[in-house]
């Protein structure tokens, strides 16, 4: 079996490996831009682990798992411009750098290359693999509308908000791990069950990044917190607070969230002390340790020996315990 | 053989037995409201009519012509976003009609259902035509580039416009026609000719609709003329006029291609004088002719029994000789 920095090192120099450069310059020239900024790369380094587990060869996941990269940050060039975000991993963003018309038009050109990605991997499940990218690529484009309709929702629960996150963060975990483990060709049980780790796992790491935003380390994690605040995110923290606060305070997040988006330090600390009075931050870090737990139970279900699981259980681990 | 009204029949039955709805609504609304406008649907009627020049089973490319027309439609809709278009089709576009975010969205959903579409093709030919449109999907993609940077490039030739056509319009009305070849088996030469035959029609039809944008009977083209002109679009006709006004023409008409965006009656009318006086509209269409001809003569070079070919020739005599 390989180690995580192993795996990690054959995504790194396969990527750096391929040109992603062409004609006109202003299309290919943010997409080399986005693709070497690198990034945790969690999505192909999950897909290998996944092969590596049932015992694939990880060589024959690679161009899926490159592909998944390549959607991945496909779909942050795009949600930059939704966002008007200048900044991403402290970089300016392709949206800000260049413009939205060549952001949305590189974007477009790497959700093709995604798919194009995916014809040099091996017939036998090529198709298979294909439909994966297909139903999940769907299902992202769901979650980021669902994440645009909560903008201007009055009504938005905590369950579809979690619904929300689960099509935009999750589901490509759970699919890249299952793509791994249909190039390793192992039963549909394994396969739905690894699926159900990512799931869970991708639950997890969407509440953590969202507890991160409000109380992350500033200097680790890189940028300043108080984002979504800013931008009148309606959060897991937003809607539990609305849940458990008195009418009064009720009454000052909601108008606080319908100021224009902006950062303005007062909104920022006011917002973050109603949710200490209601311990919002303990109540979220609670369900996004739930859900690693759950995330353990369903590696705990595979059948393969336990040994074989504790690479990926550690790196699920790493993730947990991030701070970035 | 099938007759074209056989054939266009038989797409419209398909899609309109297609469900392009789903949750949230938000996102699969527009692509219900743009697939269901029809549109001349040229590039599945060309698949399905390729196939069945070359003895396929026109059943066998129902899925890959679909895929091309949703293809065809999502960069209708992003290209919209880029334009800020109103209308397209006598319809409110989904830019104008939703939001640009939506029409970005579901522009993106549109692309993803285009190659999950592919799916569901023949196993025995699936890879080619898969491999077909991703490489054709990125030339439409750098088309629109080169597009969109002429808008703000002094310096464009004739030849470079004609190879920013090729790439925006006519490689996909080739590739369609090799899709359709491929699935009826024929061999490389065949293919390689029918796809010659949509490049060098596709060429003609874009010219022709450039001369419309300008000279087209507004009742039957649907829309006002002089669109290019208001935009500043540098198409061939423009390009011809600068080549061949002189410098005191010439300068006049820079500056009003310098002019901001928007209508302005006397600015096309003073645009169209200058083309008269330098008989661009009969140079246009010669060229225009020129392409059409050449498409016939690739169709003659095809191995086939001619009097399979009329069907097509009959299509491309059609399109030639179309008002709108």
């Amino acid at each position: 079996m390989n180690s995580v920095d192993n795996i990690q090192k054959l995504i790194n120099e396969y990527i750096d490996n391929q040109s992603f450069s062409g004609t006109p310059a202003e299309l290919y020239a943010p997409i080399e831009y986005i693709l070497r900024q690198g990034g945790k790369r969690m999505r192909p380094t999950l897909c290998l682990l996944a092969c590596d587990l049932f015992g694939g060869d990880i060589n024959d996941c690679l161009t899926p798992a490159i592909a998944a990269e390549i959607f991945h940050n496909f779909t942050l060039v795009h949600d930059d411009i939704m966002d008007q975000a200048p900044l991403r991993r402290g970089m300016e963003t392709v949206y800000h750098k260049w413009s939205s018309d060549i952001a949305l038009l590189s974007g477009d050109t790497m959700l093709i290359k995604a798919f194009q990605y995916v014809l040099n991997t091996n017939k036998k499940y090529y198709h298979e693999v294909f439909a994966e990218l297909c139903k999940v690529a769907l299902e992202v484009c769901e979650g980021q509308q669902y994440d645009l309709n909560f903008e201007t929702q009055d009504n938005v629960t905590l369950d579809s908000y979690l619904e929300m996150i689960r099509l935009k963060t999750a589901v490509l975990l759970g699919s890249v791990l299952k793509i791994g483990a249909i190039t390793a060709q192992t039963n549909a049980k394994n396969q739905e069950a690894i699926y159900n780790f990512g799931i869970s796992l991708g639950m997890a790491f969407q509440l953590q990044d969202d507890i991160f935003d409000c109380y992350g380390d500033v200097s680790v994690f890189g940028k300043m917190t108080g984002g979504d605040i800013s931008d009148n995110k309606k959060t897991y923290l937003y809607l539990k607070a609305l849940e458990l606060s008195s009418e009064e305070d009720k009454e000052i997040l909601i108008n606080l969230f319908k100021m224009p988006k902006g950062r303005d330090e007062k909104k920022i600390e006011t917002v973050l002390d109603i949710y200490k009075k209601y311990h919002v931050k303990e109540i979220v870090t609670d369900l996004m340790t739930q859900y690693y737990e759950d995330s353990l139970k369903h590696l705990d279900s595979i059948d393969v020996p336990e040994e074989r699981k504790v690479i990926l259980k550690d790196y699920a681990n790493y993730l947990y315990k991030r701070n970035k």
